[in-house]
């Protein structure tokens, strides 16, 4: 905070955002507490929180203090106009909790309800000055580095992710093929949909929860790296199939995986690009050391691909085939964190110890009716190793037995 | 707009918060679209969105903006600090898409970054003026007041959440009373824990999710209104047992709904609180009527409780025991909207066609032990009739027959 030259964080919280709000649930203990967090420099945290919930606000081992210090009704009858009450109730608390100086602000709001709260508070109290950081702030820069707890929460989601994959595996594998597509042993289609209820069902059944949506594409949409598939289609033999699915441990960290299946067969075509896929994964894994910027490893994988002529956005941006997206990003309390793995000139990301990250490389052609990605959690420890978080295989094909 | 004098919405769109951002998703229907929605006064909504996410984008119906029209990656060179080319990104696209004068922001966003980024645009695009709007703004306003397709998709929803609640009570029904708790037909203890992943499975087998959590609570747990409830306890013969779940479909929209229990049996002054929480329940939708300040309603139940005895807000505030809490509040891709059955003086809300809120009595008592609320759904229609969207009866103990 020192550095930054901020002398207070005030973290804002729930307003019905709860698990979509990790700088607060940082704090919270991704907690359900209704409520917010101001922090002093060199002082420890405070949770303003309502009295109901005590015990939420116990399990957080921050200093409590109740909203109702400040009797909310009794302003209200002061101040009618709902924005004057709400500043009136913030000015009590900054000045009883000795908030001044530079107030550095965080955590997930409503836009135009904070804009004005900020700008009428910066204007009634001149003590104050709100500072919005916006490039590597304070609070993503602390969760950048995982701690050895963090990083075991991590470790369970994954192989949490990974069971809920081999369960969908599991599942087609015991189909069989009927006139191109996958019916059940009662001869009944299996659809998109069905995989996708399955894959919601497994998700539950581990404790999970996947508030960002599941991918579950074929054909041609899996050429569109965020299609998500359409229910209504049975899955047919020898297509490209894209799962990718970003499951959050409930109260917890996420996970994000994803693989390229083809079931009973794969055309040559598509089994080259998935093993150029999987080979250039594979090298950037072997390659990554601690201390280096991550721009390196996506021009590892550009120069990679393009060597095989495949048109990369290294060359030529924005594109609509080939290898056209970064090749990962950070993870932890939100799918995507800091730590972009992209050549982007206003990006200067490091691999550092602590960082939890996916690699992703994928190629997408529409024109070819395919796409392949492969998507993997590594972590980097305290002593610069890395660890796949991700234990599931890659392989294309999904044999059908039956 | 014309009313308010808003030339231009801006509504933000996910940056990883997409369930938690209810006024994008009502322009979008809920899609997992990556973007953003400017809306002109008088002109349709356009939707800037990559274009990877095109088919989800064409789902939605609004006008189709590529975001890659303003090439990021040519942006980012001539502009290597991320707020600048942020700043540079959103300058060209309000340039090229008309946006001027006074532009009200709306959406789920970083506090901090949206404070940065908002206060910079204004300074280099001094022909627009950002307006937060606090109370009752256009977008809360507008979704107020449900269509029939609406209400349609939020009947759906609580008949999917009264079939969890059904599935509990008949999951205690099937257990046997042991020694004051309750074991399943193997002598197990059931625990919370148990009932709770029941539910988390149950409302995933119904295509719902419970991003805000789950409340299952028991004895003096009960007199906290959100208390979660301790996962390891056993269930209990005789304690109140308070359910509260707020689902929301996924891409949809939320329902709450909440019934205490006791198991077995209940002592003759838990009996009496739960009539009585029942009857004001049965007295306020039977006087609800379209046009009425909901104030009138808190005011009902404060003078029925009164009158039998038990402290409540409308006297004292804050309060500990008795009736301390609002009546209820709107619903819908919130699960707390606009339209709070409150008497605060801050609030001027009426009942209008089309709004659907929850009616929640509930008493509180930790120093008995117990607390009690009853909470259903009703949707007022155009014609300003009231209908119950959580079919479920009221009847506070589950008998155990083994």
């Amino acid at each position: 905070m020192a550095e930054r030259n901020i002398d207070v964080l005030v973290v804002e919280g729930p307003d019905g955002f709860d698990a979509a709000n990790p700088n607060y649930n940082y704090f919270v203990n991704s907690a359900h507490v209704n409520g917010l967090v101001i922090k002093k420099r060199g002082e420890p945290a405070m949770l303003v929180h309502h009295p109901w919930e005590q015990l939420q606000a116990d399990s957080t081992g921050l200093i409590s203090v109740s909203s109702e210090r400040w009797n909310r009704r009794e302003i209200a009858r002061e101040f009618p106009d709902r924005l004057d009450a709400a500043v009136e109730w913030r000015r009590r608390m900054y000045r009883d909790l000795g908030v001044s100086g530079r107030v550095g602000v965080y955590g997930t709001v409503n836009s135009g309800h904070n804009f004005a709260l900020l700008t009428r508070l910066s204007q009634v109290m001149p003590e104050i000055e709100i500072v919005g950081e916006f490039d590597h702030d304070i609070l993503t820069t602390a969760r950048l580095s995982k701690d050895a707890h963090e990083i075991e929460q991590m470790r369970r989601v994954g192989r949490k992710t990974c069971a809920v994959v081999q369960a969908v595996v599991d599942y087609i594998r015991a189909g069989r093929a009927d006139d191109g597509i996958v019916v059940t042993g009662a001869g009944q289609p299996i659809t998109i949909g069905d995989v996708k209820r399955l894959i919601n069902r497994e998700v539950s059944a581990h404790g999970m929860e996947s508030p960002i949506g599941v991918i579950f594409s074929q054909g041609r949409d899996t050429a569109l790296p965020h299609a998500e598939g359409e229910d209504s289609e049975p899955l047919r033999l020898g297509e490209a199939i894209t799962i990718d699915i970003c499951p959050r441990e409930i109260n917890g960290y996420y996970h994000d995986m994803t693989r390229t299946f083809a079931i009973g067969y794969a055309s040559p075509e598509l089994q080259q690009v998935y093993d150029q896929v999987q080979e250039i994964l594979e090298r950037v894994v072997a390659d990554l050391k601690a201390g280096e910027p991550t721009r390196r490893y996506q021009e590892q994988v550009c120069a990679f691909f393009e060597e095989r002529g495949h048109p990369t956005i290294g060359s030529a941006y924005p594109l609509e085939e080939g290898y056209i997206h970064d090749l990962g990003h950070g993870i932890g309390l939100e799918v995507h964190e800091q730590l972009l793995f992209s050549a982007l000139p206003t990006r200067n990301d490091m691999v550092v110890p602590g960082a939890v990250f996916t690699i992703e490389p994928g190629l997408y052609y529409a024109s070819k009716g395919f796409g392949v990605r492969l998507e993997d959690v590594y972590a980097c420890t305290p002593d610069g190793q890395f660890e796949n978080l991700t234990p599931f295989p890659k392989q294309l094909v999904i044999p059908i037995e039956h």
